[in-house]
Formats: C-alpha cells, sequence, structure tokens
C-alpha cells in the first residue's frame, strides 16, 4: 500500500497554530514522523482558517521538503494554490484533486499533464457523491476518459471513490469496496485506488478501530492507496499484516518490525 | 457472522487435562465464557490424544449442554463418533465435517439428513487441499450437488475453503478469500461460507494480529461465519466493527458494547 501521511492539514490545531506563527519547526517534526511511521507520501493542506492559501502552501511544501524527501500530496480544490504548490515542489508531487466536474477536470488535468505527476481523482461531480458503486463508476469512468484525453497515464490516475462517515450513512462503506474493486475491471492498466480513510469514523467514538478495520477490508478488495495517519501504530501494523496475507509483503517471522522503517 | 468457539478442544492443554480428569468444571467454565464473548455456537473436539473418542465426544457434549444452550458443532472425522455426538444432543448440532471425497461424503451427508443439521464441508479431496480458487471450486461444487441428491437445504451448507498457515503457504489466504467471494456465485440459494481462522496463524509471532486482520478481510469478501477463539477480545471487536461498515449490524454510538453480549 502506498501510504500518503495526513497530518499536515490546518484543521488539525497543532498546525494549524504553526502556520499562524510561521514556525517550521512543528510541521517538520510531523514530516519526519510520519515518514518514519511509514509515508510514502505526506499530504500537504492549508486547511479551512488560512487567509493567504497560495502563500500558506507554498511555505508548507518549503519547510516539508526541508525535512523529508518523499513526494508532497497537494491537497486543495483551488487551481492556482495548486499550481504555486506544483512550482514550489523540487521534487514529485501528487496532485490531490480533481472531481468529475468538467469545470473542475479543466482546471486541474492539465496541471497533472504539465508537470507530468499523479492525480487523485474523487467520484463526485455537480450533484455530488454518488449514492452507489455503480454511480461512482459511472464517474471514475468519466475521470479515466478525461485522462486518456490530456495524455495522463491512467497509471498515474487514484480514483478515490470517496468514504463517508459510517454514522451518517451506514451503506456507504460497502458502496466503496464495490468500487474499488471495480476499478480494476474499468481499463487496462487499471487506475489506482485510494481512500481519504479518516472520513470514515469523523464523529465515532472508536475512531481507531473502524479506520484500522476499514482499511483492512479496501485492502482485502484491492485497494492501492490511502490517505492515513501513519503515526496510528495499530493502523499501520494493521496494513502490514493485510499486505502479508495478501502476499504483497514477503512473510517474515517478525514482519512488522520488517516492514516498519 | 455466526461465531463457533473454537476453546472445547483436546488439543488446548486444558481441555486435554479435565477430559483426562473426567472433570467437567474446566469445560462448562470455557462453554459459558465463550458464549458470554460472543459465540453462537460452541466447537467439541476431543483432541488428538483421547484414547475413548466416541465416550469422550458423548461426555463434552453432556458436559456442554449443561452449562450453556447454544448448537454445539461436531468436530470429528470419525462417522461413529460423529453419531454418538448427535445422539447426545439435546437441541440443534452442526455437523464439522465432510470433505469433499466420495467415501467421506457417503459416511457423514446421510448423518445430516437423518438428524436435519447443518454440515460443515471443507475443501478438501483424496489429492488434499487445493493450490487455488479454482481447485477449491470444483470441490465446494461436488458438495453442493452431493447436498442436494441428499436433500440437504444448500443454506444448512457452510463451506469451508480450509486456510493455511500463511508462514507456510503465503499464497494461501488470498485463494481463500477469491473462494469465499466464488461461493456466493455457486448456487441459489448459495451456500454459507466459513473458516477456521487460528490455522492462518500457526507458527507465526503475531498470532492474534493475524488472526483478527485474516477475520476482517474474509468478511469484507462475504464469510458468513467463522470457528475462532470468542475469548479474544480485540477480534471479536475487529468483526463487531466489520459488520457496522458492511451495514450488517446497525450503527450505534457505543457498537461494541450494544453487539458484545
Amino acid at each position: 500500500m502506498f501510504v500518503i501521511g495526513e497530518r499536515i492539514n490546518g484543521m488539525f490545531d497543532d498546525v494549524k497554530r504553526a502556520i499562524q506563527e510561521h514556525d517550521p519547526a512543528p510541521i517538520q517534526e510531523l514530516a519526519r514522523r510520519q515518514v518514519a511511521g511509514g509515508a510514502n507520501a505526506l499530504d500537504i493542506n492549508v486547511g479551512p482558517a488560512s487567509k493567504d492559501k497560495l502563500g500558506t502552501m507554498q511555505w508548507l511544501v518549503e519547510v516539508s521538503q526541508e525535512a523529508v524527501d518523499v513526494p508532497l500530496c497537494l491537497d486543495t480544490t483551488n487551481a492556482e494554490v495548486m499550481r504555486a504548490g506544483l512550482e514550489a515542489c523540487e521534487g514529485n508531487a501528487i496532485i490531490n484533486s480533481t472531481t468529475g466536474e468538467e469545470e473542475r477536470m479543466a482546471a486541474i488535468l492539465p496541471l497533472a499533464a504539465e508537470f507530468n505527476c499523479p492525480l487523485i481523482g474523487l467520484t463526485i461531480d455537480a450533484e455530488g457523491v454518488p449514492r452507489d458503486a455503480d454511480g461512482r463508476m459511472e464517474i471514475a469512468l468519466r475521470l479515466v476518459s478525461a485522462c486518456m484525453e490530456q495524455g495522463i497515464s491512467i497509471s498515474d490516475l487514484y480514483i478515490d471513490a470517496v468514504i463517508l462517515p459510517v454514522n451518517a450513512l451506514q451503506q456507504v462503506p460497502q458502496e466503496v469496496l464495490m468500487t474499488i474493486r471495480m476499478c480494476k475491471a474499468l481499463s487496462d492498466p487499471p487506475p489506482n485506488t485510494i481512500i481519504g480513510l479518516s472520513n470514515v469514523s469523523q464523529g465515532t467514538v472508536y475512531r481507531e478501530l473502524l479506520n484500522r478495520t476499514c482499511l483492512v477490508m479496501a485492502l482485502a478488495n484491492g485497494l492501492d492507496a490511502a490517505i492515513v495517519d501513519p503515526l496510528d501504530d495499530k493502523l499501520m501494523e494493521a496494513a502490514i499484516a493485510a499486505e502479508v496475507l495478501l502476499n504483497r509483503n514477503i512473510y517474515c517471522d517478525d514482519f512488522i518490525k520488517a516492514y516498519r522503517k
């Protein structure tokens, strides 16, 4: 599983404070700890409160890449902020995200082509998140077609089937699992699949249990990547065990130690 | 998930000792604790060491049903021991198990028909456990056909795709997951699916982590029942969370408490 660390996000109090105080230390500490915890890339989200979103994105990119050298996953709905982040990235970046709306695809896909970087496509359109897996697949197909038209390799596309809080919409997780499975038959090569995991447990009491259980279920359905908290040890151990059971990680007696950095 | 408690098995030292000393207390304590932990039925296995397998089976059945009133799942390869156990059962029993071998089916299936009880069918034949899901499905189909011929309802058949230790045969778990999924297309109504979970982690260091991860993966592929240790709290919590995420258990804020007995 390709692990994208979710913690550098202005919606978290520690990150929000660091942004306000223009203090790189907490950001860099989070960057290092997430990579040590198993992150292959780091999500960068300025958060809802930031006033200078463009400047904050550039600053977060700069201070993060001073600390670690994994790809940064630029998480914004604003194409200008995305461009500013992409220009600030010295190494590889990942675009997070476009939806399947024509307008959003027209703004974001050319950036993926220009900067030659992977792209997360959410199965959302003008009407919002579809009820079921079939609705999600329609949008996924639209994203695949649009990428093909722009010359973006489908192996650079990550379909995010948009998991929602289980306490609000209990039918959603199984539709997401089905979408993950169905994506593998969408094209050849198929797009990758990803989930923004923590959303499933928003507002619930057993957040960590729901997160790790949902992640293992998604891996059992073929998930390729996830945006998660790599500081959650039990989550990472569950993911490692799942990949051992799926024969994606070679078994050894202390497989937890072997696959933790 | 239909939970069958695995602990009354003569391969465990405490049960072996109770059998040798003819002491019902440890057996009855295990029966009560497993039911309190969430078991819907209890597996009864005299174990490899017992000399009077028939008498021991009868005794285990008698003392267990003095303590609890869930169905007993009689776990023996010997048709005479199975009949003795079935005759000792006052309530419902489950037959565990037949393989797909003609000889075994000829000995065991008539007992399922005569006692009108559910039956576990292992995807094993004279050549052993097949390499892959297709081989398992061939045997599953043979079991379905044989049940139909004997007038056994397919909703009383539980296909066990035979999980093996992941440290020895790392490719097996994914074949078992695929078999669980494929079984649902085998007939209408389809057979149930079951796994004898703990086998996956035999000889490994992280037994509990592998067990609960494997169980969640199997549930995500449609598993109906499992033979597990209901005294393993984290395993049971993972199963409950998985069923909440699959919309099989209704969500409530304290779903762990709500679904634990």
